[in-house]
């Protein structure tokens, strides 16, 4: 008998084991959602403590969604799936709004400063743990919330932790197009199988809203800001609609890219003109069709007069003109305007670095108080570095919004490691000098009317969602950023590297110290020291600073790095663009002496001559090697550092990162040796000595053609 | 003690609960190889029969890859994994080739008749099953088709099942771009992730391999006919390197298509004319250089003169002299040159269906010996409904392979549910009478000195791979029909479902039944009565027999129905094209004549009147009313036999097939109430009293647009 059921036992081990191992085979879909089970003392103490779900009231989607993200986690974690009584009991999560607090706890429990978004977390002692909240999605981002406190090594003991968001609107832009290609999109399809919707709804939907509610982005454009007019046709709504409600009970609005001029492609007016009441009357009568099948659609995000699109200026109307007669149209349902402040016209031929500024400036205060303009972090295009736009706290009678690139696009796609937290975070807590010290970008976008921000998707169909595993990093941090856009990126990626990849203190210490020096390492190895765009034409992959033969001067490398035998940069100061001063006066200063500009900005604000000694002792041009020098070790640095972490992570995902660091290395390398091969021919200079020549001559490189790169629309 | 042992007991029964919750969620991506556990009594059988695997000899990565699947389906079938001793023992599987056979066995164990490929299962008693084969590969083959037997519910028991292949190559045709679209591609993005390769190589590739070695897919075309030159360049071959590497141990080799003006675009030759010596040359060198990377490639596919792709015929050179060139060649390096006969030139207009013919037949007897000429099943393209091919028999002095499609470029993409093995089955036993009665496509296949056959992939990158659960049955048929032409599309089916969804004997009837059904009806509500062609332009979905507008004739549906006043059909009879007498004289005589030309093909031979008495009693026009409606009716009849499968099949995938399934019914009585709806018009005749009527007028079906359908080029 014993002896039988050790056999029982020994054979329920070993199908346990055999099915784990499919089970745990981490492909990369569970994202940092994992809830793989704690250790074994922890275990025993959660299947205490949370024994039981209790979620009184009314059960709605929203709170239905909720229960069941606890008991799929806790599920995991603890190894035992809780049970779901009617009644508060001991070693319970109980989930309350004011409404549904039990009798016994009325008063004693206070809701203050949550808001309508925001939970608390808070042991009661008797193993009892509430949610409270003052609205069901509270509910759900606050079981989120206890999740990833339990994820990361928290306990339930003594808990008491507050928070909610400090922007209104957190949202995803995706650039997903309606055949189903993502312009600069590094991880397959466009999720949204559009030619399925709306009859078959992919099961994938519903995970893409439980990670995005977790983080708590609360709104999604799904198509590209280079919008198709049929986007907005009536086959179309219905798809949108069929995404919408599968997102709403995760809090999750959706909004569309409206193509400017959609009334007059689709045939319906002679003019797209934004003061032609016809073309009013159009948008009027299709914000109406869009609420009647998407109640809470979330409006409209709009690309105009920029790229080519189509725009308000084409009938000499201001992007304010345009913006309004959309939020006219949107007003009446409680919709939107984000109107991308990303533009640069067909003719201007000034720096391009101005021309935002230029534009939207004069138009501070036109704006209807339902439009937002959208401000991309930095003047010229989400490169590895740029300065903060001159446009933040530049319009204090517009509501703005920030719209950072999650996307790697002039990072490396999807194979290089880029932790883009620095970044987003580095762009936060700027100071703006805008009415006083201290004025952050932060601070400005959370004191906005209409507060908000937006991330350009780097999500796709592929397996692991963002073509990289290190890539989902990007997406949870802008999604905890967009919640609280003062918090730190280093402890979002030790929060990020604990749920993904192990609760093992020395490997998130390694995993994280990657990450942190990961973007500086891509701004070394593509563009230092303020350099930017010097990447291939129409792909933007791999380095092309030779180019100078385009059409419009702002496309070419060349226009943006200006070397030549005397020097290097782009002169925004008064002897130059004046760019400078588009900036408030403090900044305006700072970055206009060459004495005072921070060195990571030198050649984006100077010219510099390739001899002038710099601080560091080095020569500019010394410098600009020094720095491709440090960015290629520091890959190698960060290749050493995975390899020293195999059989601490699983082995599915060692081995695909293995494989796209060593693609990085090949990919920095040849970036460094095709930037100095071309600097070292314009400047006339030889590499220092003891510097690794090139590896071929500059031809070989200007001669490398990538005509199927992805991502290229 | 008895209590704690009992509570782990539970405790590890709760968590394997769980975890199978996980484990069999469905998501289609084991396709056929699901090794779910048997019943228990038979597991137990298993489990003692099964204990051990031993395979002597040098373990080679194909010998290895046959351990490593017995391991894997035995460790799930019987829910418990085998041990892999040196040495035979009793409850083993024994893996042997005649050199590898051990002692006792010697003499005793016939390899007659199995070939470099076959093999042999064979019970010895005593516990001991034996997988015989002349080669590691025979011995993988053994290894599935054993899964198989135990799959199906098999036993060990009195084992003794000898197969092999009946033809050489048995190929996949992957119609997959560089930029990682794929042309009639239906299920995502092409699985070959280019721009990764050869430095990633996704966990995907193996699975690829398995499940195509598991059906004796021996060969596959990694891209596109419409070929690319670059594909030929160092970079990608490296690309297609790496893949092969991959393929090698699972016996399948891979082959490239070639753009027939490689070395002109690739700026090495100033012409592609095959006979000018400095083109013979690159490509000699480009063979060199290919088989110094791919040491077993294949050869290449072309498509020549066809579509717009360039060809010997652009330099008044034939198809054999540009055969022979590429054959030329490859012949050093044990090559071959499979050239498309699907052809049809700019100018010619007469009868597409006579082009091929008229242009290789002549040819017959000139193209060298490691040339096949590759001939799709039927003379137009792909249709839901052909005769065979004229040129199947008629070059006797020409190596012939057939050109199936797998992927449903014709029969409603990837949501329509329609098993192709009936249409295959159909094509493979028609009798050509070509050297007397009896010769089928299948015997003539079979009995060419270089055999084979070839299907247009249906796999891409969607998680279930084929872009839907039933196109995976397509790729599993077309593979046992690759293997053993003369089979049974019923019997493949009934296997296919036992693997692929469940043992339950009720539940594969059913589903067998729809299979086996639905191919015609995709023939009712299509192109009934032997129509053709009645698709949109391009992207080839839904109805659209109206267009007549398109600048080549063979391109407008109309040129295929030539339906008017007076009748339908195409008259290719002597009064017509008489692209009959292409055919054998029985089957010329059986085609040409309006009383015996089989009833399914009656509209693609003939022109009829609209109101000329059937043998069925019906008029033309009620019989093509009556054959749209059955086809409409037999969806619906799919739609409620599934229904009834309901808790029969898992609940992930039922759902899946009941949206699809709706979506096919909605499409199906679109395409009856589009075509009815036109033919009506152009016959002046009103539905036979009793019909439904078309949903919209005429003219609402002409308005459709689809400018986003997939797999479109």
């Amino acid at each position: 008998m014993a002896n039988r059921t050790l056999r029982s036992l020994v054979f329920l081990l070993v199908m346990a084991a055999g099915l784990s191992a499919r089970v745990f085979a981490e492909d990369g879909y569970d994202l940092w959602l994992r809830y793989q089970p704690l250790a074994a003392p922890v275990q025993a103490e959660l299947r205490q403590a949370a024994a039981h779900i209790v979620a009184p009231g009314a059960r709605t989607p929203t709170l239905q969604a909720a229960v069941d993200e606890l008991v799929r986690g806790i599920g995991g974690l603890a190894r035992q799936v809780p049970a779901i009584p009617e009644s508060a009991e001991s070693g319970a999560i109980l989930l309350v709004k004011p409404d549904t607090l039990p009798g016994n706890l009325k008063g004693k429990v206070s809701f203050d400063g949550l808001g309508q978004e925001g939970y608390r977390l808070l042991s009661l002692g008797g193993a009892q743990t509430l949610i409270a909240a003052n609205s069901d999605i509270g509910l759900l981002y606050g079981s989120f919330a206890l999740l990833r406190h339990l994820q990361t090594g928290g306990g339930l003991q003594g808990l008491d932790i507050s928070d909610s968001p400090r922007l209104q609107r957190r949202m995803l832009n995706h650039w997903d197009n309606p055949d189903r290609t993502v312009e600069r999109g590094y991880a397959g399809q466009s999720i949204w199988d559009w030619w399925k919707l709306p009859d078959h709804l992919d099961a994938r939907y519903t995970d893409y809203a439980r990670a995005n509610a977790s983080v708590g982005i609360n709104g999604t454009v799904l198509n590209n800001v280079n919008a198709k007019a049929e986007m907005l046709t009536p086959r179309w709504i219905e798809k949108a609609a069929a995404v919408a409600d599968v997102l709403r009970p995760y809090g999750i609005r959706v909004y569309l890219s409206a193509r400017f001029s959609a009334p007059f492609e689709l045939g319906a007016t002679a003019t797209a003109d934004p003061l032609d009441p016809a073309v009013r009357d159009w948008w009027a009568k299709k914000a109406d069709e869009i609420y009647a099948t998407i109640p809470d659609f979330g409006g409209f995000l709009v690309k105009a007069n920029s790229e080519g699109q189509p725009g308000p200026q084409d009938y000499g109307r201001s992007h304010a003109d345009g913006a309004n007669m959309l939020a006219a149209a949107l007003k009446p349902h409680g919709g939107i305007v984000l109107w991308r402040a990303f533009v640069y016209s067909e003719t201007d031929a000034t720096d391009r670095a101005k021309q935002a500024y230029a534009e939207f400036k004069p138009l501070d205060g036109q704006f209807a108080d339902n439009v937002t303009v959208q401000v991309k972090n930095g003047p010229i295009d989400f490169q590895p570095r740029e300065p903060i736009h001159p446009l933040f706290g530049a319009m204090p009678e517009t509501s703005v919004t920030a719209e950072f690139q999650i996307t790697k696009e002039y990072l490396g796609f999807a194979t290089h490691l880029a932790y883009l937290g620095p970044m987003y975070e580095e762009v936060l807590k700027t100071d703006t000098f805008r009415g006083g010290e201290g004025q952050t970008v932060a601070k400005l976008l959370m004191a906005e009317p209409l507060s908000g921000i937006a991330g350009v998707a780097n999500i796709g169909s592929d397996r692991n969602w963002s073509g990289s595993h290190f890539d989902q990093a990007n997406w949870y941090t802008f999604g905890r950023l967009a919640w609280s856009p003062e918090g730190s990126a280093a402890d979002i990626a030790r929060e990020w590297a604990a749920m993904t990849f192990s609760r093992d203190r020395e490997v998130i210490d390694k995993i994280t110290g990657m990450m942190m020096a990961s973007r500086e390492a891509v701004v070394d190895y593509m563009t230092p020291m303020g350099l930017a765009h010097l990447m291939g034409t129409g792909h933007h992959y791999g380095p092309a600073p030779w180019v100078n033969d385009l059409a419009r001067p702002e496309w070419n490398p060349a226009y943006y790095h200006r070397a030549d035998a005397g020097g290097i940069g782009f002169d925004r100061t008064a002897t130059g663009s004046n760019a400078a001063v588009q900036y408030a006066a403090p900044h305006a200063a700072l970055y206009g002496n060459r004495q005072t500009v921070p060195p990571e900005l030198l050649l984006w604000f100077h010219r510099a001559g390739w001899d002038e000694a710099l601080p560091s002792g080095r020569t500019v041009w010394a410098e600009l090697v020094y720095h491709y020098d440090r960015g290629v070790a520091a890959v190698g640095t960060m290749r050493r550092t995975w390899a020293g972490l195999e059989v601490r992570v699983d082995p599915a995902r060692f081995r695909d990162v293995s494989d796209f660091l060593a693609i990085q290395e090949q990919e920095a390398i040849w970036w460094r040796d095709a930037c100095l091969a071309y600097f070292a021919a314009v400047s006339g200079r030889a590499l220092p000595p003891g510097t690794r020549l090139p590896a071929h001559p500059l031809s070989w490189y200007q001669a490398q053609q990538f005509p199927y790169a992805p991502g290229h629309p």
